[in-house]
């Protein structure tokens, strides 16, 4: 089955969670810390649908369908070659009935799919505003990580259309961006009820933030206990080991290493 | 001398700078951890103009002092009384070519003092939002915690008419708020540059949130290091005791407990 599903350069990887696997190429872009956490802070509830923007290897609707007893999990991806992807690992994980992917422009998700058409929606958008002159190298990961084809304020706007009244999202993104992304939020009706911070080690700024908002939803945040990633150069936290999955041997074992 | 400033009811708490004390009377209301905090959060430059909005018995402006070199520091306060103790204070301390206290609303403040005549202004507002029929009860203690006099757009939208263009605001608040308080800064043009969330442990949800804007800044949040209050029941974290202002020798004799 690899032989078919896979492509040159391409590598197939175990994400801890029901067999379940995901292809991925190194030299367009491969998920990290930011993509697990989202799926594990985002909560859908038996029979919703959600839809990820910006799905890139659709390592998101993957590991959220994992958790949880959604009816649907659409993933949009505007590059071609990364839409692709994220169908073969569909395929290879037998989840055709369950995550569909779409190649679309995250500004056109309203027009595609209607508006009010989810009850959750997701995004793990490109984080970085300036482009420093990146639009001649405009490849794989810059697209994933620089505002090249979309921006803050396309992906809220998007999120506010697709949902329905009460829907809720999950974003992550990065601390500094953290009054713009509350703003925008409020500017389209959606209401910020809970954040989590992410901070490398317990004396260190953090390097992301979670958010779940919920359109038209009443004001009134929750600020959650600090997600802490390391307790020590290479020992991560015990809720980092729960996060990604690993079972209580592999952890007993990573974790002896203390 | 301390039969002279001292009110029935009242006491005489040391602050463990530069052997300041305050007068306080615990049945109006004494300063906790957040005014602590706040004082150390704020940065006043040399020759800075500083106002406390709120200022109850004037325990931000007396901290604050002992630990920069601005020119000037004002504490308004709306309750005659607290105004009256905040006096006698600056007084026992010998402060009164630096502090003044004055009387009077917020809600007043650029009124009373004049557009752009601070450079920095520092607020603990009060922090509640219902009063819960507590307007029969509108005692010192409910004035101070409740938003009974003032709310939170007043305070905010008069820092901004009394800041100087890049003149900084410091305020401390719940965590809960802070989608309003950010919105309601970027509405007055205060740019929150500078937010640190105080844990009270590391496993539990922030209480307090202390938060730096600037007077026509630009977009870029610092979300500093958490604060953690505590490391277990009853013992500070070491950097609670630098706040406090803790002389080594005290420090070493609370923290040989651990």
């Amino acid at each position: 089955m690899e032989n078919e599903l896979l492509l040159p350069g391409e590598r197939l990887d175990d994400l801890q969670r029901k067999g379940y696997m995901i292809i991925q190429n190194p030299d367009r872009f491969c998920f990290g810390m930011d993509a697990v956490l989202l799926s594990d802070f985002a909560k859908v509830m038996p029979k919703e649908k959600m839809i990820d923007l910006g799905t890139g290897n659709g390592i998101i609707p993957i590991l959220v369908e994992s958790r949880s007893k959604g009816q649907k999990y659409v993933g949009l991806e505007i590059q071609p070659e990364s839409a692709d992807m994220a169908r073969r690992s569909v395929i290879y994980n037998n989840l055709q009935d369950r995550i569909f992917i779409e190649t679309g422009d995250i500004k056109d998700a309203t027009n595609i799919f209607g508006a009010s058409s989810f009850d959750i929606v997701t995004s793990n958008p490109p984080y970085m505003t300036e482009n420093h002159g990146l639009t001649n190298e405009a490849d794989a990961k810059a697209i994933a990580r620089h505002e090249l084809l979309c921006n803050l304020e396309d992906v809220i706007r998007q999120t506010s259309c697709l949902l329905r009244q009460k829907g809720r999202c999950y974003y992550v993104h990065r601390p500094h961006r953290l009054v713009d992304i509350m703003s925008l939020m409020r500017k389209y009706k959606i209401e910020p009820k809970r954040i989590r911070l992410v901070y490398p080690y317990i004396d260190k700024e953090p390097n992301m933030v979670l958010i779940e908002g919920m359109k038209g939803g009443k004001p009134n945040l929750i600020v959650e206990k600090p997600l802490i990633v390391y307790d020590a150069p290479g020992v991560y936290n015990p809720e980092i080991y729960d996060i990604y999955g690993y079972d209580e041997e592999t952890k007993a074992r990573l974790m002896g290493d203390r």
